[in-house]
This record gives C-alpha cells, sequence and structure tokens, in this order.
C-alpha cells in the first residue's frame, strides 16, 4: 500500500475534459454522515480519503467521485487546502492534483487503488496541493460494478 | 415553509436515549460528494441542511441522519459552532439542538419538515447552537419508505 505512485502521467489532466474549460463535474457537497453512509460510498470504489497526517493517521475528509475541486475549500470557513499529508485512494478511482488552483501549473496523476503515505514534494509530490480532480473508470452506470 | 416551529418539547432530547450516555448512533463522517450524491440523500428524507446567514442563504453543509453532533467541529479545523443562522429539514428528520457542547443545558426540538429562517435567541431559539441530534422516524430500515 505503500508504494509511491509512478510519475510521468501529466498529460492525464488534460483527458479528463477539465483544464479547457469543458467541466461536466457538478458541483460538490460537504455532508456529514452516518458512518455506514461512508461505508455503503466506500464499496461503491470511487473514493479518495485525505488525512492531514502523514500515513493516513490524523483527521481524514472522504471525497466520492467524480468530483471536481477548484480549491480546496468549503463552506463556513473550511480549508484544507496544503494540509493534505497522505491519501488513500478506492480501487475505481483515478486522481489527478495540482500544485494551483483551478487545475493549473503542475499536476501528477494517480491511479486506481494506490495509496500515498507521505504527499511532499521529496516523495515526488507537492508541498502546495491546491486542486484535485477524481475521476470512476468503471465506477459509473453500471450497477452491477457497484455492489 | 416559514413557521416558527413550536416550543415545550424539551424532554424530547432525552427520548433520542442520548443524554442519559446511551449512545448508539455511530460516529459522524465528513464527506464531499457529487450533487447527485446529495440528492439521493435528501429523497430518503432524513437529513438537515444548515446554513450559515439567514433564509437558507450562504453556504451549506448537509446532515443525513442519524447522526448526533455533540460539538459542531469537524476534520482539517472545520467548525461552524455558533455559525448557524438558518436550517431546514427533511420530511421524515426529528432534530433536537442544544445550546451547550455534547447535548448539555438547554435543548429544543424541531420537527419533521420544519424549516427556520432565523436561527436566533429573539425567535426562540439559541444564539449559542453547539450540539445536535438527528434522528429518523420512518426512514430506517423500509426500503419502500425511501424511494
Amino acid at each position: 500500500m505503500n508504494e509511491p505512485p509512478r510519475s510521468g502521467d501529466n498529460k492525464s489532466a488534460a483527458q479528463t475534459g477539465s483544464r479547457d474549460g469543458t467541466m461536466t463535474v457538478p458541483v460538490p457537497i460537504l455532508m456529514m454522515v452516518p458512518v455506514e453512509v461512508s461505508t455503503d460510498a466506500e464499496k461503491k470504489g470511487c473514493w479518495v480519503k485525505l488525512y492531514d497526517k502523514k500515513n493516513y493517521e490524523g483527521d481524514s475528509l472522504m471525497l466520492t467521485g467524480p468530483i471536481s475541486l477548484g480549491r480546496m475549500v468549503g463552506p463556513f470557513g473550511f480549508d484544507w487546502e496544503n494540509k493534505v499529508r497522505s491519501l488513500r485512494m478506492g480501487p475505481k478511482t483515478n486522481l489527478t492534483i495540482f500544485d494551483n488552483r483551478d487545475f493549473r501549473d503542475q499536476d501528477k496523476f494517480i491511479t486506481a487503488g494506490q495509496s500515498v503515505a507521505d504527499m511532499s514534494e521529496k516523495m515526488g509530490f507537492f508541498d502546495n496541493f491546491r486542486s484535485m480532480m477524481v475521476s470512476c473508470p468503471g465506477a459509473q452506470g453500471d450497477p452491477k460494478r457497484n455492489k
């Protein structure tokens, strides 16, 4: 689970169709849910869990895809820009992270099922992790796959 | 939708089984989801939307029940204690709010389907709104009702 993700996939961001302004992913909503709801979402396989400490420790926030976050902020002053230190991903999740807001500047593609125990620049990531896109290859529109 | 909720239901808090320490509601999880996911949750009828401005304006956070929040804080420094100015509730939702943390001190019971356009003390609520319990009468364990 702790192997470093592969690099060199910088073109993947454009493939999601967001960089060129043709965003089709809807607005994200922040929800506080019972743990059963998050477990159900986890079973669908398209999710990312962000942690504020290395090695998947500390506070966490779960994202379910498909979702694009041009800024890592939410309602009521919620702000986790540059606060993510590790992350886990579901088996049907692709993730592109960017070092600037609105999917700009450097990007890195992380493939399905990867985990990143240390999201720092020295590990090949960005110290500035400011926007992200979560896509769901194979998880959408196929109810059998969601069981 | 804007009628003030009835008061005088102070005993309701104890009926949920939380005040006496027999908490059965699981730990809440914070999720960022696509709008379709929140729409699905809304259809189940057990939810509360909190707004940081009166009249359901400003930022919002959605809670799905059953859920109990002893403190209105979340991961990554997320904090909406005393920041809620209005709220809406689903048709299968009961809500008890408290003016202190951990379901203590004054409480107020708000019945299913109510909305509160102005959550201030002068409207019969609390300026200090610090913990809450969301229950789901009739919404749990009955899949037909969730359609």
